[in-house]
């Protein structure tokens, strides 16, 4: 989607504004009808606090109208393609349109029964989750009050709507909706960065499936060119980091036996804060390594 | 099997000592009854030595029928249920009796190929091999002179005779045919031993298969209480070590991240010395951890 | 002094026994005298469990005196020559007999304090304590009322007389009145200990003065042939083992840059808990390493 | 000492060139008459080879004499007061205008070996070296001969103009004379950068001396503000960086035991490349730490 920037909506009125962000809000252009009247805005901070002041200024049967405007996760909607693009794009992001049956099953399970305690859809930023963290956070919540749901389900629109409106608005400051994940290898047994360390990170659901999101090499600082994830928040899930170290040493001539003690050394993590900085560095000989959560 | 003991053997008369001893030379009983002449054996490391002393005495057409009356590996003779006891077991513990159509080819292929090349059957000491290090070696082995593999091949019987007696004979002494693999927790958060973590210790096949070997718990000093490896030799393979660090931080009252940064910590390792001592310790806080082959 | 074994004691009539084990309370003889009737002790534990029984069975009085028969620490009897010979050697053990001139005023100081408060003198096990740390023992004590400072004299003198009978006496059980120190290291650069690698172990006081207590180099383990320390109670105290590292790797022919990034590595660390054990190992390569507190 | 730019220099007649820079060589203003003439010069590094060349392109005879203008090391020039106040504030820098008499001594011996054997000043960048190092390199070189040691000492001297090039001359880019050495201490216990820890860079003489460099306190990303050291060379010798450690886990709330088992710990390294990159960090818990030459 071409990005809009901040100055263009300062100068819009207020139909082309919400034509430009009406979908923000999912099937709620009176959002936008009314943060229109609060322009210009210095920055994007300001838009979105001005959004989600409207919303919060609302009359409590209009907030409940704006949750009960959103699709179920993984449900009928999704099916039958009634669904904003943002919508689908976001539960794409966790992997919810490519569903086992059982899965299916499940999330329809857990949508019913919400929709039975709650009389409305569960609502969650899907885009800071793994689908294993999905489905916990549903279980979870089935077990709140309805007033706690009512709120946590406003958060999640406005967690959802600030991503929205990072990714459709250029401006000189950026919402903190971004994570960000690195690495570094070290090498210990000469005492330099290790370059040439080619290394594959992949999500790992409690299924055992491995998602691969990225691979790529060491460079001569023994980091990787770009950090690993750093565009939009890294969904709470675990993670594994491959090195392939033995291939390394190899490469440097290093006297290994046959097979090499370590070879492919992986390190399993999890993300808890989407927003969070995580780095993981290795320390690492042909014998010996060491790794922690860095800064 | 029941052992019989060395002072047993060095009471019997030769045709009790062939009957007890005839099969460690796969169907080569005149090997027992040359040592015979050797008793009596102050230690089973003597007993071995006249028996490896009576092939290497023995003129080369006889060493090389000795070789040529082993069978192939996972081939015919196998599937036909004429090999000894211990050849079964011996090729059982690689996994070489339940391959997939697939292995069974490739090691027929393979078979073929070295009997076309040498006249002999491929002889390793499957013991000291997990599956993939067969194979390597199998291709490896491929490209030698014929001489060589001569020698190899009565090294590997040697081999595959220290590990029937070991287990066949109850001694002062044993033969230096058995590993060592052990683990040890250290909580470097609290520093002292981490006690109650669960841990699982599998070999992991290129294919990515698991077979897992052993699953125990550590003990008040955070060691196993027996080694998780120390009878036989360790065949040469990858391994994977995987310790339940997230569930022992919880029980301890830790404050962790939902999920913990640390959950279950993999370590993967290579043993290249089958009858070689392997510690493998994990130090170890809920953010940071250290492995090394330790002594 | 010749150890004297448990069966001896026990058979011994009360004359003999009290004039073996009289001093073992300072200047109270009535404690073995009452002692002697228990006898015959299975243990050296149910020995000292008889004498402490005694003194806590005795009347206020009495066991006032029996720590009014304490000498000041570096105090005057030190100096005049008339404590018992434990008691000059205990003194010594903490360096107490090589005071400054400024240390013995501060102990003065304390001394006169501490009887003008209390009316006793300042009574602790000083083999347990290095000079820093009975001086902060001294200034803290001096705060405590004076019920709870009868009772850490008596406690104080029930460590130093199981530290007298663990040195007397020949049994089969010993006292737990015994620390233990040592360490190990590993050389991560090649997976195996280090051995050869001179180390040295000195107390370090706050003053910054060194008193070296062993010099040793590793063995073929890594290990030192003996613990650093193991007979009797580990001084709380700072201490500081330095690693020849540098020498150790030149030796070996690792490339090191001139001079070597690690040559002498010290690791400075506290003991805390005389009777603990204390294990400080030291992985190492010639560009990094780890120490912890391990078991 | 004020800076001039490039710019003005390079807009300088011959005689204000000279004035300027005839100083940067020791007492021989030709090798800045000759450099006069390759103006303009867009870099620094452009002035700095046009400098050296005139001297490379020089007669033997005038290079030597070159040599020989300079003083000797801690030598009666320095007590006479005939230096350049480059040099001495280069001998100032290693600490050789405060030897002890032992010291001078020994410098005037090996100044008298040196003049003796190879009939000119020995010459040493020293600011590129601590005081042992000046030492065991004035002892290295000693053996070399003749024509070895005339390709050093020009190589020497080059080194001492680059620094006085890079000191007085403002320029869009800098000479390759600058060293870098910082830390990072990281709390491995909460898996977080440590903030608040006080530090200490101290050089170590072979002697014992400690010479402290900076103390400084970790910032919120448990680095320093400013690097440790980052302004020319960082002189070749020993370095001891202490890290309040206990003091942080105490203010932290850790729970320790008392005193704690590590409180200030100490990490010796040496800097062998001048020029180098130098990140020593800590990971550290209250019971372990770990430090490696970094990046």
């Amino acid at each position: 989607m071409a990005q809009i920037t901040l100055a263009e909506l300062n100068r819009m009125d207020q139909r082309a504004f919400v034509t430009a962000l009406g979908e923000v809000f999912e099937h709620a252009p009176w959002v936008a009808e009314q943060a229109h009247a609060a322009r210009p805005f210095a920055t994007v901070a300001a838009l979105y606090q001005a959004m989600t002041d409207a919303v919060r200024g609302s009359p409590e049967d209009r907030r409940l109208a704006l949750i009960k405007g959103h699709p179920d996760l993984a449900g009928k909607a999704a099916r039958a393609g009634t669904m904003t693009q943002d919508s689908k794009a976001e539960q794409a992001s966790a992997g919810l349109d490519r569903l086992s049956n059982d899965e299916f099953a499940n999330f329809h399970r857990l949508n019913e029964a919400y929709r039975a305690k709650f009389g409305m859809p569960f609502i969650i930023c899907v885009r800071r989750h793994g689908k294993d963290s999905i489905m916990r956070q549903f279980e979870r919540r089935l077990h709140d009050d309805a007033a706690v749901e009512r709120r946590t389900a406003l958060e999640e629109i406005f967690r959802i709507i600030a991503l929205r409106l990072d990714q459709r608005i250029a401006a000189a400051d950026r919402l903190k909706v971004h994570g960000h994940l690195s690495t570094h290898v070290l090498d210990t047994h000469r005492g330099a960065p290790a370059s040439g360390v080619a290394l594959e990170l992949a999500e790992i659901a409690a299924s055992g499936e491995r998602r691969v999101i990225a691979r790529t090499v060491t460079n001569a600082g023994g980091r990787t060119d770009a950090p690993l994830m750093s565009e939009g928040p890294i969904p709470i899930a675990q993670y594994e980091l491959r090195f392939a170290l033995g291939d390394y040493f190899a490469r440097r001539g290093v006297p290994l036996t046959d097979p090499p003690f370590l070879d492919i050394v992986p390190i399993r993590f999890a993300v808890a804060e989407p927003e969070g900085h995580y780095h993981v560095p290795l320390l690492a000989t042909p014998w010996s390594y060491t790794t922690y959560r860095g800064s």
